[in-house]
């Protein structure tokens, strides 16, 4: 099952995409409501993000060869980790399917995009076993994690660098039937591949990040794991186009304009 | 005024806090409710975190006793921060004044408070100078940045050194009537004095941090800045209790103990 949040005319609501219809739900998307009865065409509604998470996590460094390529552009000894240390982004920076990633005005021409599966919790959860890890999702979404590799490797945290406003989109919808393996990410710039690889292929996986991180935190619906991404991203300029595809999920589109 | 958020038989309620009652109020602390009429004694209700942040900013580095004495611990040169760049940390950690402190069962003995000064955004704020950076201010709490130092320093992030569930108590309440440059804050671990320092004598002030972040990012009602510590702390261990305290706003009390 497909479910989005989106507006409409002005009203913020939920509801199961089918095809290009969309079918409003009472109540919002993690209490899986009725249908109301009304549905909508998918291009007349504005999607925004599925959810505004409690706590927004991301993994980082998750995928062997963006490690390394990385390192190598730096001029520096890749590290990769040993163990799943999740990390953190910021809602501030969170915008929807189709809305335009602003870049600002100081920034560098080294803006890239990050194509991450991005998991949902549906059902607060501490102490999961590997085993048991994936009985708190709800389901998965695409996420873009864009990043200004100045300021992310010049400042101490990376409050801009990463969580600039409009840097994090995410969406379409989540999903809810998924078969891991069988999922691959690709990335077009402009209706260019410019990368494609297989998604469930990570340092950690979604079990053993869950796992751990519920050792010592609980997890509460809504909150989103971005499982990190693959290989090297080129620069994204002003009138760029950035499709996030990953199959059995749906396709993420943002535009890129540079503030002026 | 003092606002505080606190449940009374099961009901989750805001109200303003008067000596020893609390009148509660129609609404949200946010919404500066209308009166209800109704009132409790403060000991008859459990106060919780009085804001839940869309997004939970932290100064961390920005007194520079700390950053020595930090730095001295390591056996690290000090890396005294140029510019405000802004941190994290994450609302699963949050707990409210009164509520227990819990360290996971296989920390290290090295589990330490930081008190600091909590800043309450009230108003959605982008683009403010230093001169108009209060303006998106409600109000003022205290936080406790605990910190188990082995993990903060050998981890990728602060996910569990800093974010493990308990580790960040905030309260008692915001109080919106300060005139920061009045303020000290002192610490007593058991009711013994171990730390007082003049709150507002940071690295960079809340003018700074709220202009240079909101060049970059949308400040929301809700979202709180966390501004840093000074100095140093003892260890703390199961059956301790931390009290910190800012003249003008309160006392933020916590008891420690350690899981078994």
């Amino acid at each position: 099952m497909r479910y989005a949040r989106f507006e409409k005319d002005g009203v913020v609501a939920c509801g199961i995409v089918e095809g290009d219809q969309i079918a409003v739900i009472d109540g919002k998307i993690l209490d899986e409501g009725d249908r109301t009865g009304k549905t909508y065409t998918l291009d007349s509604v504005k999607l925004l993000p599925p959810v505004i998470p409690k706590t927004f996590y991301a993994a980082g460094l998750n995928y062997l060869a963006h490690v390394l390529e990385m390192a190598e552009e730096r001029g520096v000894k890749p590290n990769i980790p040993e163990k799943p240390d999740i990390g953190y982004r910021a809602n501030n920076a969170l915008i929807g399917h189709d809305d335009t990633i602003i870049i600002p005005k100081d920034a560098t021409e080294m803006v890239e995009y990050e194509a991450e599966l991005v998991v949902v919790i549906g059902k607060q959860a501490k102490h999961l076993s590997e085993a048991d890890a994936l009985s708190c999702v709800f389901g998965y979404t695409i996420g873009n994690d864009v990043s200004e590799r100045t300021w992310q490797r010049g400042d101490r945290t990376f409050w801009r660098g990463k969580n600039a406003d409009t840097f994090k989109p995410m969406g379409p919808w989540i999903e809810t039937d998924i078969d891991l393996d069988s999922l691959q990410t690709t990335v077009r710039l402009n209706g260019e591949t410019t990368i494609s690889f297989e998604t469930n292929k990570m340092l950690f996986g979604v079990e053993r990040y869950i796992s751990a991180m519920s050792k010592y935190l609980t997890l509460y619906p809504g909150d989103v794991i971005w499982m990190g991404t693959e290989g090297k991203s080129p620069q994204m300029k002003h009138g760029d186009v950035c499709e996030i595809d990953i199959t059995g999920i749906g396709t993420l589109r943002n535009p890129i304009i540079r503030e002026s």
